[in-house]
């Protein structure tokens, strides 16, 4: 396969969006990411999204968003893994290129939540887990999580607080992001009182619905050889792996094995170890997921990554800072939006774009997209070309 | 990229399955593949599907299914591309083996219609088209498609008799298909006596609903050197291109330009032509569109494919059989499920293990699939290898 770069990104704010239709959410994205990249054409669109078919009456997304951005007549699909759909199109992205068969794709995820009532949103969410044995049993997509968490508190013997500085962490970075949801600090007092959804998950613990949606521009590595471009930002590793649908098949619910599956992937194909990865976007879409993917990533023992939380080391001044713009917790999460919010943030951080919340001498960083209760896991590591 | 072979195809008959459930489906088609192909390994499973997120309320199928058919860790990726679902499933799972990512992969489309009420289905079906300005208009699929066929017949002069062709060879030719929905042949006066469903397309231009899973498996075709086995089906052709998702985008709607670009680009990477190929197995999920199909992929002229029709060519013994396993309109279109089953169909052919409708010395299959009202055409030529 050959190498291949991200050239272009583009993102809209993450908001309730009752002024902008599907298309004109994707396309702000998409468009953005076309004038960012310098160039004005696309071979391949790949279109990340969970729920337009349901909450937006549209699917065929592919064609739609291709014709939007007025790149009808190229290849378009629409790519879904429940919350990681925005990393599957990226990755679809990266193999369309790296085949060689596409020279210039554009993937973008996009999701459009707000439009419905929230029951209904609450229902869909849980189309991503087992129809049969979980969903019609009557189990929330929130409900799913909270088994997960009250069972590695009582594995491990940690008590709710000890997840606060994950939501500290994002509702921090959040601060300095212009298109995060909330941008308002919280406090340890806050995430205390904060209202349970499924014990032992508040709306502290939980990333918030919304509307947004984020694309990149990838191209072969070679094209860009002697063009003079700053910011050479490659691909370095690109990774899926499944477990299964139902958490209850597992036999250790407090392990993501497709996360771990995933990443040690990632790393042999970068031939990087955990120690060299500058930045960690994890999928906090709840606090016991950032805990999960931090343990299967390798940045913390098994039933640690609280403790790794607690001593400051996912901070921006930290060892591995995690949702340094927020994260799914404070820049939201619209669910087939996320992963590709996470690529534009890591380009972000690369190009030393980031705002207040720029890493410094950030030069590796890595991506991980999370669909279902850790039944679909994509990593990508992102890395500054020599 | 590498050369991709095909080694092993399942699929299920296409019917009412009341008694199967979604996953049950798929893995039917998805575990007869696997034996046929020898191999009890995935790497990477695409679900072609459309619907199955508001239709069955179970969304993430990549997931879903690599799970059920005991793949769970394996990468899992659902596509969707309305009615072409199904041959962007195999076009992702051939790109990635050809990148040399995946060793191998598993096609599978799948899709369950006769769970929901027909009007549910007849609603889904529209999302396929432009939700703003088809859809919520009031405009079903059947009458985009008949609005379609009444300016072709205006246009060139043609009655709704001369369409009868190409669903008396369809119904001929499913009589010989253990799989099909209707094994019935049918003649004109019943074409003549059908009941309207959007004039002038009757039942008897417009393909049935059903459910159905189609699935095959996918190598590298150097690792099927000196093993022995017999029929090596190559991938030579492998392409896709988009035209606007609305049908009054377009500057002559009765033109399947993007059926011309994916036709021709499949002909280039396959060095091969129209005369050179010995089955089309197109989409015929109206009268209409197997006329525009043949046009745009270059076997008729302009505003002549019912000419060929009635000229007896698209038949088992004229110059370019189509539907020779009943196609759409008699075999079925579960519609995510369509394009899968078009692939099982020309290796079968290609085999030479087609039963009765087997075209003697078939060496090249051409097959294309279609999504939305023309707004998303992949096609793909499977050959013998030498």
């Amino acid at each position: 396969m050959r190498p291949v770069a991200v050239i272009g990104i583009g993102q809209t704010k993450i908001d309730e969006h009752w002024g902008l239709s599907l298309r004109e959410l994707a396309g702000e994205a998409a468009l953005e990411a076309m004038n960012d990249s310098g160039i004005s054409r696309v071979d391949a669109v790949y279109v990340g999204n969970m729920m337009s078919g349901s909450a937006n009456h549209q699917q065929h997304m592919g064609a739609y968003i291709a014709d939007w951005i007025g790149m009808r007549f190229s290849e378009a699909l629409h790519v879904e893994a429940a919350c990681s759909s925005g990393a599957a199109a990226f990755r679809s992205a990266f193999l369309s290129v790296a085949s060689g068969e596409i020279d210039i794709a554009m993937a973008v995820g996009v999701e459009k939540m707000t439009d419905s009532p929230t029951a209904e949103i609450t229902t869909e969410l849980a189309t991503a887990a087992d129809s049969d044995w979980e969903k019609d049993q009557g189990l929330s997509f929130v409900a799913l999580n909270a088994l997960v968490m009250r069972r590695y508190m009582h594995e491990f013997g940690w008590q709710h607080d000890d997840f606060a500085a994950f939501s500290i962490n994002a509702h921090a970075n959040g601060v300095h992001n212009p298109n995060a949801r909330f941008r308002k600090p919280i406090t340890l007092k806050d995430y205390q009182k904060a209202a349970m959804v499924a014990e032992p998950i508040s709306v502290m613990d939980a990333s918030p619905m919304g509307d947004g949606a984020a694309a990149a521009f990838l191209v072969p590595a070679e094209h860009l050889r002697n063009t003079g471009r700053n910011h050479q930002i490659h691909v370095l590793a690109s990774s899926a792996a499944t477990d299964t649908i139902a958490v209850d098949n597992r036999l250790e619910p407090t392990w993501l094995k497709a996360a771990a599956l995933s990443s040690s992937t990632a790393y042999r194909q970068a031939g990087l170890t955990p120690e060299d990865i500058d930045i960690f976007e994890l999928h906090d879409a709840f606090t016991i997921m950032a805990t999960l993917s931090l343990e299967a990533a390798g940045f913390a023992p098994r039933g640690q990554a609280p403790r790794l939380a607690n001593d400051g080391a996912i901070t921006p001044q930290g060892k591995i800072p995690i949702a340094t713009r927020g994260g799914l917790k404070a820049r939201g999460h619209p669910v087939g939006a996320t992963g590709m919010y996470q690529i534009v943030e890591a380009v972000q951080q690369l190009r030393g774009t980031a705002e207040q919340n720029q890493i410094d001498g950030a030069k590796i960083v890595m991506t991980q997209n999370i669909g279902g209760s850790g039944s679909n896991i994509i990593t990508h590591i992102l890395g500054q070309a020599e």
